[in-house]
Formats: C-alpha cells, sequence, structure tokens
C-alpha cells in the first residue's frame, strides 16, 4: 500500500462576502473532492494546536509527524536545505535579501527581484573577524534570494533579523535573544557580514547604471541546523516530495525525501496541475510515499482574492481527477492552515482533511469543505497524528504493549 | 473586533427526570441562544479534561488561557484579589469564615451568616509568634466571610485546611502535606491563628446576647499567590470583567482585568439581568474584551432544581436579546462547567458553546443544548483553546513559523 499527501497551501478559508457567506472550498465545484469525500474519511484539523496560525515551516514539519517545538527553530535552514545547502549539526542559517538603500533607507526590499546570484562570489568572499572561528557560507537561489549559513562552534539562532519587513526604514542590527554568549557572537557575527556586504557590494560591476542597485543585505528567519531521523528510518517509506517551492523541498528533504519539480512548474497562481499530475503518478511507482505540495491558493488568500482563490481550487480538483483510479493507494488531501482572504495572513482555524483507500471507515459526509467534514469521522484531530493514522492505515504502525 | 464573553456559571446538566429527560438547556426556551447557534459555530468544551468537574476558580483560569496547573494551588488568593486585598509574590492566602462552636463542637459553620465585619480588628491584631518573621494579614468580606493572608519568607500553600466542611465536628490542625520546612511553618502559622482566634473572639461585646456567637475561625484553601501575564500582556487586549461573586472578580483580577458590579447585582437566584445587559454594553465601548458572570444556574444546580434552573436559562436567554444587534463583536456564550441537578455538584461533563461573529464558520445547529452543539463545528475542544481561539477570531494571534 502506497500513500499520496497533497498539500493545498492556505486553503482553508473564512466566510466570504463575495463568496456570498460561502468559504472558496464551499464555492468551488469540486466533484473529485467531494468523491473523495463521499468514499473516506474527514474531518478537522489543527495542524499546530487550535487558534495558533502555523508558519508552512511548522506546518509541513507538524504534517510530517515531525514536532516542530523540537525541531524548528528559524526557516534559515529548510531555505538553506532547500537550496541544495548540505547542511551540518549546529550551522546557523538565515534567509537573505539584495536590497536598496538610499541615504540609509531601504527602498526596495528585493532590488527590483535582481537575480542575486551575480554577486553571490563577493558576499562569498566576506570574512568573519569580530568572532573567531565562523565561517560564512553564502549560496544565491531564485531572484533576489540567498541563503547565508554561519558555520562555526558556540552560535545560536536566538538573534534578531536585520530584516525591518518594510520599505522606509534603516536595516536593523541583530541582537540577542537571550543573554547568551552563543546569542552575541551570532549577531555580532551578523552584523559585521551585513556591513562588509554594503562595501564589497557599492562598487560591483553588475550594479553600474542600475536604478535598484543591490548595495545591501536583509537577513531573517535564522535557525539552527538540527538532524532529523529520516521517513525512512521513521515510518519505513521511501518517501519523495513533489514542490516548487524551495522552503517545501527543504522541509522535505530535512526528514529525508528526496525532492522533484515538475517540469514547467510556476510555484504561483497561474499553475502547471497536468505537470504535478504525471510528476506524482510517475513518482509513486518507485515510492511508498509522495508527498505534493500546491502554492496557488496561498498566494490568493495573501492576495484577499476569493474568485482567484475558487478557480485555484477547481483546477486542483481537475488535477485529483488524475489519481481517483489509483489502486491500493491511500489518498489524502488536506492544506497546512487555513489563509483566509479576509485576513490575507495565515489564521488558526483548523483545515479541513480527507482520507480515502483502503482500510479507513467512509462516513457520511459527501461534501469536502471546511463545514462538511467537522461532521466527518476523524472528527477534530492535531496535525502530528496525521502521520501516525496514514502508517496505521497503511498497516506499517507497531503495537504499543503486548 | 471585540469580544463578549459570557459564563453561565453551572448552567450545563444531564438528563433530568423532572423536564422528561431533557436538560434544563434543552427543556427551556431560548430563541436567542437559538439564533446565536443557527449564526455561529458550536460545539462541546472541556474545561479541564474530560471527565474531570472543575471548581469555578480552575475553570476560569482556563477560559481565560491561564494553565491551573502553573496558576493554581488554591483558591484563596482569588477570594483575596476578588476582596481587593493587594497580593505579593508567595503570599499565602487562605478563605476563613467566622463560626460558632459549642463545646468544641462546630454548630454553624457560618455564624448564623453575620458579618464578620465588626471581629475585623481584633483578628486583625492578632501576631503570630510560633513562626518567625510570618505577617497575618485579615479582611472581612461579604457576611460571615473573610480572607487572611500569611505574609513572609519559606511558607507554601501545601497545607490542609482547618474547616472540617460540616458541622458536628471539632475544628481540626492544619497539617503539612508535604515534607517540607515551608508547609510545617505554614500549618504552625495557621493553626496559631486559629487558637488565638477563639481567644480573641470570646469576649468580644458584639457576640453578647447572641445566640450563634462568632466564637471561632475556618480556614480552608490555601493558595500562594504567583502573579500572572495580564490579558493585556498577553493578548493585546483591555479586558474587564463583570462579575458579582469575590471569587470570579478574584480570577479576573488575577489576569489583570479591571472588574465592575453591575447596579443592583445579587449574585443568587433572582438576578438582575438587566443591569447586567446594560453594564456590558457600556462596558464593551471602552474595551476589547468583556467578560460576564452569571451565578444563577449553578445554585439552581447545587439546589438540585431543574425547574429553577429552566427559569433562570429563559431569564438569561432574554438578557443575550440585548446583545444580539451588536456588531463588529465576537460573542462567545458557554458555562465554566456543568452543576447537574441530580449530582447537585460539578460534574466533568463537557459543556455546550456557541461563537458567533465575524469571521466564524456557521455550522448547522440551530439550537443551543448540550445534545445539538456536539454535532457542530467546533467539535470538542479544550478549556484551554478557548481564548486561542478567540483571539484569532479577532486576528491578534501571532504565526509560529514563516
Amino acid at each position: 500500500m502506497k500513500c499520496l499527501l497533497i498539500i493545498a497551501d492556505g486553503a482553508g478559508d473564512r466566510p466570504c462576502k463575495e463568496l456570498k457567506g460561502r468559504t472558496p472550498f464551499q464555492a468551488a465545484k469540486t466533484p473529485n473532492l467531494d468523491s473523495l469525500a463521499s468514499r473516506g474519511i474527514t474531518g478537522l484539523m489543527d495542524v499546530i494546536s487550535p487558534g495558533l496560525p502555523p508558519g508552512s515551516d511548522t506546518a509541513h514539519l507538524a504534517l510530517f509527524g515531525y514536532d516542530p517545538k523540537i525541531y524548528y527553530s528559524g526557516r534559515g535552514p529548510f531555505e538553506a536545505l532547500g537550496a541544495g545547502v548540505k547542511l551540518k549539526e549546529g550551522d546557523i542559517a538565515l534567509r537573505g535579501n539584495i536590497a536598496t538603500v538610499k541615504n540609509g533607507i531601504i527602498i526596495d526590499r528585493r532590488a527590483g527581484r535582481r537575480d542575486s546570484k551575480p554577486f553571490e562570489k563577493v558576499l562569498k568572499n566576506i570574512k568573519i573577524t569580530s568572532v573567531r572561528g565562523v565561517k560564512p557560507i553564502v549560496r544565491a537561489t531564485v531572484e533576489h534570494r540567498f541563503v547565508l549559513i554561519l558555520r562555526g562552534k558556540e552560535l545560536s539562532p536566538n538573534v534578531t533579523d536585520t530584516d525591518p519587513h518594510k520599505t522606509g526604514k534603516s536595516i536593523l542590527a541583530s541582537k540577542p535573544l537571550k543573554d547568551s554568549d552563543a546569542a552575541r557572537r551570532t549577531a555580532l557575527a551578523i552584523n559585521e557580514f551585513t556591513n562588509k556586504a554594503m562595501s564589497v557590494l557599492k562598487g560591483h560591476p553588475k550594479n553600474k547604471g542600475s536604478r535598484l542597485k543591490a548595495n545591501a543585505v536583509l537577513l531573517r528567519g535564522a535557525g539552527s541546523f538540527l538532524p532529523m531521523p529520516s521517513m525512512r528510518k521513521r515510518y519505513g517509506l521511501r518517501a519523495t516530495g513533489i514542490a516548487k517551492g524551495a522552503l517545501y523541498s527543504g522541509v522535505a528533504r530535512a526528514v529525508g525525501m528526496k525532492t522533484v519539480i515538475p517540469t514547467g512548474a510556476t510555484g504561483g497562481i497561474n499553475e502547471n496541475y497536468a505537470s504535478f499530475a504525471r510528476t506524482a503518478l510517475k513518482t509513486l511507482k518507485k515510492n511508498d510515499f509522495v508527498f505534493v505540495h500546491i502554492k496557488g491558493p496561498d498566494i490568493a488568500g495573501h492576495d484577499g482574492n476569493p474568485l482567484e482563490k475558487v478557480k485555484i481550487i477547481e483546477e486542483i480538483d481537475s488535477m485529483i481527477k488524475e489519481f481517483m483510479r489509483l489502486r491500493n493507494t491511500l489518498i489524502v488531501f488536506t492544506c497546512d492552515h487555513s489563509t483566509p482572504c479576509s485576513r490575507m495572513d495565515h489564521s488558526g482555524d483548523p483545515v479541513p482533511l480527507v482520507m480515502a483507500g483502503p482500510g479507513v471507515r467512509p462516513d457520511d459526509v459527501v461534501s469536502f469543505d471546511e463545514v462538511s467534514v467537522s461532521r466527518g469521522g476523524l472528527n477534530r484531530i492535531n496535525g502530528l497524528s496525521l502521520m501516525p493514522i496514514i502508517i496505521d492505515l497503511m498497516d506499517k504502525s507497531k503495537k504499543y504493549g503486548a
């Protein structure tokens, strides 16, 4: 028996005025999701805990069965893993942006979304001297993004961002969040890197003639890398993740999955769902567990666009049609969190969940949406319970006791 | 967005013979609660944990989001705060009664519900000599009630009551519940206070000619005061509690709420609900969060009177009518525990809960009672989840992760 886990990022919602008080799941025509609901078991899920808005990173960790309270200290390591960087235990990783500063004020947090690749070399060559034995590692990723890894002893993720997350502000000095030498050392290294980056970027030839010069870096999401037991080791599963976004691939790699990017994937509003379906079906042949990450609904939620969200959900529903004939496969469809269009950000509302396949006890819910599934046979479960339930339905769970 | 939280004390129940097997909520005519259920989301709530009967103090702490396992060691500090006493960290507070003893036997645990105020002065002047550095503080409250605070170093709440909770018994000696010096010191101080109280009350002029003399004190509910983060700090809420009983005001004050007593409030079976409604509507104007405590249903439950409970629930329902036109306000109605008329005491049955207002996902429950809401969209939640869910619906929750 195999498992296909599809996560529609941020697809859960609240009633929308534009949809006459319905949620996008309620308003969308979803014959395939409804068919899964009809033959499967449904319920609500608090991905982290009731009322707490999960980040996508903490949410995916929980959904894969890894407690974020143990394994999460910041997004950095997951971005770095997603970018293909090999991390060592204790590495501090941060997400970086190249940015444009004028008279000490940030005027573009993404330097016009310019590619960071041409600037990778000068950033790589920065040496940290204020703190002993710390080596910075830089990897350019997509567009303006890069990751910074600080490798050395006695470092800590308990430091603040240099990124004020707004234009019109100065770059912040990183500060220790705890009264510890490790946090002070780390903040010092981050600030030295930030200052030296401005120097080496200033006269960079690639900045010549640009209005939005890449003349500064913004750092955020410091996290410490803690190796995790793989899904192979923990559950006995050969697992692969199908995702476009580096953060999602990063979490998948952190738990020992292989990762694939479908041909033509955008990770955006307009997605190549046919390619996702083909890749998933192909990947299932050589794996026990395939995770598919779909970004679109979250973007529509952040944009506050319920009609767009309905459209994307209907497209996802069409993709799911391709999986309806799978045999001997547990199909699980859910969300990592709700991103209500009215809030334009993540919320703590529980997400809908359906599981269909051999062994599940079908309930009498016939429609897939936040309200219908609340009467489902799964009731209301916690995100950390999802994998144990999947593993049990796959008959791979181990008895506790005699 | 604002929140009005109404707690009907002990209103949950079990099927009553006198109501043809219905609970008081099922038997009562509650058009306004039913209307809230129709437009809101409903569910069951285990205020502490399934099957565990909460006290009103531990229940309210949990409902405000403060884990009683951390913040509760006895009712004393909440009674003291409710009486307006300023507490210091580590103070041991106890609830006291003046009582009548004859030949060493308690014949009235409340000295005929006489006022304790005239006896406050002599009790205040008692000095503790058996234990070093312990200062007793006494505050008379309502009727026969007073609070005793022991202020000093190395004291502990782990001591037994001197109150046997029954007439026809002797006053008990307080004993340490743990093998610790602090508990022994505290028990010693309590016993010295109890003995000296009998001496100073014996010839008190106010006892002259009374049949039920206030000639003894009974102490119970020793608790240690631990300062709590305020609701302002924790949730960013300006919060006010509307309650008549000192214990409820005390818990509200402990979490940093202001408190108001509505004009003409009785805290009894016959309540001035119109005044509660007026006070709540007025208080909502200057606050983000208003908590209203209604005592009546609990009294009817303790009295084992289902018909009275039905009547009170219908009166509460009429009060709720006044809130139906509130805009941009989340209305939450629930109970702190069940007090089944058949048991005449608190039980661990889960309580019904409804939340109505902007952002909630309406379910199809149209009647507010213990059984109907069990099919509601909230399913079954824990009391400690209530505030996080409220805060999330108010769009004040903070994301965990990126």
